[in-house]
C-alpha cells in the first residue's frame, strides 16, 4: 500500500516537473524551529515556480503530509524526535541550571546534552535506514530527475541521499552535526573566532582563549562520536565501504547560512557560502484588530513582547509568578506567549497568548522590548526591527546568540539560575526600557542589516537557481578537505625543507672541515 | 604659486561637495594598467553624483591633470615612475628569458625584479614625502571633509594618508606591496592556494607544494624588505613612532578585488572583500567603420586579436618577424596592436594598429582568438566574452593568470623562450583555433562569470556608498592582525594546556607512588 502510494506521488511529481519550467527540488527538512525557517525558503521557491518534494517520516510532528506548496513522501518509522523529547530536555536543563551549582552554558553544551544528541542522531539513522532499505522508493527518487537536494545538515540523512542520487547539494544551515557550519569548512583561527558554547566574543582574554580551545576540542570529540556512531555506519552500508561522511558533509555546493555579519563576528568564509541571516523578516503587516487595540491602549509607554520560542510553552510556576509580578509593576502593556496555567498575580496590563504574529508585533511602532530565549530566528528578527532584548537563554546556542546583541549594547542577559533572585528580572527589564542606548544600538544594527544590495531571501533564491542552472557550483568549492591533514597543514613540506636545510648545513660543515684540513694542517706540519 | 593653486582647487571642491548630494572621495591612483581599471570605477562614481579628487604627482604619466570627471591636486616631484622604467624592465626580462638558461616565472618574480621594485617604492616614497611635508596641502585636505580614501594598495602612500586624515579606506586591489591581497588578510593554507609566481594550480603535487611554500617565504622576505625600506619609515615619520605600516595596510574597510571566482580558484575570503572581477567589461559597442569592414572581410574564418598590453608596444624584431610570418599563413584576419617597425613579411591579412577598442573587438561575433600577455584586465575581458587565448606571458602575474585559463581548457601558453622555435607560435595558434574545446570552455566560463545577481561594477559601487553612509565598515573587519603571532596561532594556549596536562600527569604519578608506598610497602615489610 505504502509502495503504491509512493509510486503515485513520485509519478505525479515527475509529470509535474516536466510540465513546469521551474526546478525540481528534493527537500530533507528538520523539525521544530529549523522547520520554521525552511518553510520560508520553500514557500519562496514554490512562488517562483519550482516543484518541491519533501521526504518526511510517518511520525513527523511539524512537517505535515499535505500542503498546498509541496508534495510529500512519507517514510514509515517506529519512533521519531517527538516534542516530549525536547520539552523533557528543557525541563531537565532548567532544573539543572537552577540547582546548587550554577553551571555555565559551556557545561550544558559539552556534557549536559550529549546523551540526548546521540539518541536523536540514532532516531534519525533509523529513519534513514528505513528509507535506504526501500528499494522501490529509491528507484522512484532516482527516476524523478531532481535538480538538487536541499537539506539542513544539522542531521545527516539528506547529505547521504544526495550522494546516493548524485545530485547537487544545498544547505539551509547554521549547524553541522556538532559545530558551526563556517567553522567546519573555512580555516577559522581559534584566537579570534568564538566557539558557540563559550559565551566568548571576538575579543578574548587569555583564559577565554583557553576555554575557546577546550570547548572546540570537546566539540570535535562529540562530533567524532556522533558521526562514527551513526552516519558513518550508514555511509559505509549504503554508499560503499570507502565513503567518508565528514568528506561528504563538506562537499555541498552551496551553504545558505542563516546568519549575517551584523549578527555574526567577522571571520573567514568561503566562496560557496551565502549569508542570508534575516531572510525570514519582512516589514510588519497590520495586526489582528484585538491585538492592535491592545497595543494602542499602551499609549506613550508602548508594548513588551515575551516569547520563549517554539518549545518552551511554560516555565516553572515560581519563575512564572516572578515574571508576572514584575510585569504588573510596569506601565507598559505586555504580550506574553504562555501556554501553562494563568499566574494568579497576573497584572491587568498583561495579555497571555498561545500564538502571535511575532514579526508583525516586533515591527509595530509601539514595540519597546523583546523578552526572548535567544534562538537564531528571534534574534535576527529583533535585529531586523531594531528592538532591544532581554534574553533568558536555556541551552544550545541561545546564550551565545544573545551575547552577540549584548556585546553591541543591544541586550541584557538573565540566567535561569538568577532570574528570580533580587528582583533581577524587573531590574533588567527596566534597565533596557529606560536607557535609550539599548534601542539606539539595536536601531543602528538594524540599519546596517537592512543596507544590503539584495534582500537576503532573493540572494538565497538566486544562488539555489544558479546551482540548478549549472548542475552544481564546483568552481566555488575547494576540495581541500580531501587532503590528508599533514598535507593540508604543509607538515610534510615543512619536514622536507627542514631536512634539506640540515643536509645543506652538514655538507657545508664537512666541506669547511675538509678545506681547513687541506689548507691549515700542512701549515701546522710545516711549523 | 603651487600653494595658491592647491588652495583654489580644494576650496572649489569643498564648495562642490556641499552642493552635490553625492559623496566626497579622495583617490590615490596608480599609473599604467592599474589606472585603466581605476578610471572605470571613477567614471562610474562620477556618474552617480560623487565628487572625486585625485592626488597625482607633477610627472604623472597616465593620470592627467585636467579631467571632466575629477578634480586633481598635483604634488611636485623630482622624478616619477616613467614609461621608460617599465619598458626597460620588459626588454631586460625578454633578453633574460631568451638567454641560455630558460628561467621560470618563479625566478623572475623572486629575484629578477627585486631591484626595480625597491627603486619604484623609493620613488613613491619621495612623492609621499613631498605631500606630507606640505603642511598647507595637508590642512586643506583635512578641511575638505572627504568621506573616504580610495586607493590601489600596490603602492602604500594612500594607506598612510587615509590614516593621517582618519578616513575610511577602500581598496581597488589585487596586490598588496608584495603579495596577493586576499592572501594577506584571510587565512590561506599553502597546501591548496597557489602563490602567484609558481605557476601552480589549486591541485599540487608534493614538489609543487614545496615550491609554493618557498615562493611564499621569498615573497614575505621581499615584502618585509620593501616595507621596511620605504613605507615603515614614512609611517614613523608622519604618523608617529608606534605606527605599523603592515597593520595599517590590513585595516582597510573594504577590499574591492579585481578578480572573481571564475578566474580565481576557490579559497578562504573575508566579509569585507567584494569580488568585482570583470567590472570593466560591457557588451560590445559597434566598431568604427574601417574596423568593422576589416572584421567582416574575414568571412567564415573570423578574426584574431593580438595585444601585449599597455607597455609592450614592440617585441624584438626577430620575434615580430616570426609572428608576422605565422599570421600570414592563416586564413583568418588579424588585428595586431604593434607600435614598432612594420615587419617586412607582414601578410595582407594582418592590420597593424596603435590602439583599438579591445572590449568591443573581443565581443564581436567574428572574434576567434585573443593573443595576449596575460594581464588581469585582458584575461577578465577574454573570460567575459568567452574568447579562447594564446598567452605570451612576460612577468609579474601574467603566467599565473594565463595558467588559470589553461587549467580550465581555455588557453595555450607560449614562453618568450620558445616562441620562435619549431614553429611553436603557429602551432599554438592553430591548435586553439581548430580544437573547438578551447572555445567551448571559455564560453562555459563566460556563462558562469555573467551569471551573478548583480553586475560587479554595481556591487562595487553599492559597497563604496555603504562605507560612506556608515562611515566605514568596522563590523565586517576583523582586527585579528593586531594580535601577536603566538596568540593568533594559539601557541600560548597550546603551551599552557600542555603544561596543565604535564602537571596533572605528574600529580597523578606522585599520588599513585604515595598510594603504592602506603598500601604495598607495609605488606612487603610484613612478609
Amino acid at each position: 500500500m505504502r509502495l503504491i502510494y509512493c509510486c503515485g506521488v513520485v509519478l505525479l511529481l515527475t509529470l509535474f516537473s516536466r510540465v513546469s519550467h521551474g526546478g525540481n527540488i528534493l527537500v530533507f527538512p528538520i523539525e521544530g524551529s529549523h522547520w520554521v525557517n525552511m518553510d520560508v525558503l520553500l514557500r519562496a521557491l514554490h512562488s517562483k515556480g519550482h516543484n518541491i518534494t519533501i521526504v518526511r517520516n510517518s511520525k513527523s510532528w511539524y512537517v505535515k503530509e499535505n500542503s498546498t506548496y509541496y508534495h510529500s513522501i512519507t517514510v514509515p518509522v517506529e519512533r521519531s524526535l517527538g516534542e516530549e523529547m525536547i520539552t523533557d530536555l528543557i525541563s531537565t536543563m532548567i532544573d539543572f541550571e537552577r540547582g546548587a551549582l550554577p553551571v555555565t552554558s559551556f557545561f550544558n553544551m559539552a556534557v549536559g546534552m550529549m546523551g540526548t544528541f546521540i539518541e536523536a542522531h540514532r532516531i534519525i539513522s533509523e529513519f534513514a535506514s528505513a528509507m535506504f532499505d526501500d528499494q522501490e522508493l529509491l528507484r522512484k527518487l532516482k527516476d524523478s530527475n531532481f535538480d538538487l537536494v536541499l537539506t539542513d545538515p544539522c542531521w545527516g540523512h539528506g547529505i547521504i541521499l544526495a550522494k546516493y542520487l548524485n545530485l547537487p547539494l544545498v544547505y539551509n544551515v547554521r549547524w553541522l552535526i556538532a559545530g558551526e557550519a563556517h567553522f567546519s569548512l573555512a580555516p577559522s583561527p581559534l584566537s579570534y573566532i568564538p566557539i558557540t558554547g563559550t559565551g566568548n566574543t571576538d575579543k578574548m582574554t587569555f583564559l577565554q582563549r583557553v576555554k575557546n580551545v577546550m570547548v572546540y576540542l570537546i566539540g570535535q570529540t562529540q562530533h567524532h562520536i556522533m558521526v562514527s556512531q551513526t552516519y558513518q555506519k550508514l555511509c559505509e552500508k549504503y554508499l560503499g565501504p570507502n565513503s567518508d561522511f565528514n568528506e561528504l558533509s563538506l562537499s555541498a555546493d552551496l551553504w545558505l547560512m542563516r546568519v549575517d555579519f551584523v549578527f555574526e563576528y567577522p571571520r573567514p568564509t568561503m566562496p560557496n557560502f551565502v549569508y542570508m541571516g534575516g531572510f525570514q523578516c519582512t516589514p510588519a503587516k497590520p495586526l489582528p484588530q484585538h491585538l492592535e487595540d491592545f497595543v494602542q491602549s499602551s499609549g506613550e509607554h508602548g508594548v513588551i513582547l515575551m516569547s520563549m520560542g517554539a518549545f518552551v510553552s511554560a516555565l516553572p510556576a515560581d519563575m512564572t509568578n516572578e515574571i508576572a509580578a514584575a510585569f504588573a509593576k510596569l506601565p507598559q502593556k505586555v504580550i506574553w506567549r504562555h501556554k501553562g496555567d494563568r499566574p494568579a498575580n497576573l497584572g491587568n496590563n498583561t495579555l497571555l497568548v498561545d500564538w502571535m504574529p511575532q514579526n508583525d508585533l516586533l515591527g509595530h511602532p509601539k514595540m519597546k522590548l523583546f523578552i526572548a530565549h535567544g534562538g537564531t530566528n528571534g534574534v535576527q528578527e529583533a535585529l531586523y526591527h531594531g528592538i532591544p532584548v532581554v534574553g533568558i537563554p536555556l541551552f544550545f546556542d541561545q546564550y551565545d546568540n544573545l551575547m552577540r546583541l549584548k556585546d553591541r549594547g543591544g541586550a541584557q542577559i538573565l540566567t535561569i539560575h538568577s532570574l528570580d533572585k533580587d528582583n533581577n528580572f524587573l531590574k533588567a527589564v527596566e534597565e533596557v526600557l529606560n536607557d535609550p542606548s539599548y534601542r539606539m544600538n539595536m536601531q543602528r544594527l538594524s540599519r546596517l542589516h537592512r543596507d544590503q544590495p539584495m534582500k537576503p531571501l532573493d540572494n538565497a533564491l538566486f544562488w539555489m537557481e544558479f546551482v540548478m542552472r549549472h548542475k552544481g557550483a564546483a568552481h566555488l568549492r575547494t576540495e581541500s578537505y580531501r587532503m590528508p591533514w599533514y598535507s593540508y597543514y604543509s607538515v610534510d613540506v615543512g619536514l622536507f625543507l627542514f631536512g634539506v636545510f640540515l643536509l645543506v648545513l652538514t655538507t657545508v660543515f664537512i666541506l669547511m672541515r675538509c678545506l681547513y684540513r687541506t689548507v691549515c694542517k700542512p701549515k701546522v706540519k710545516q711549523e
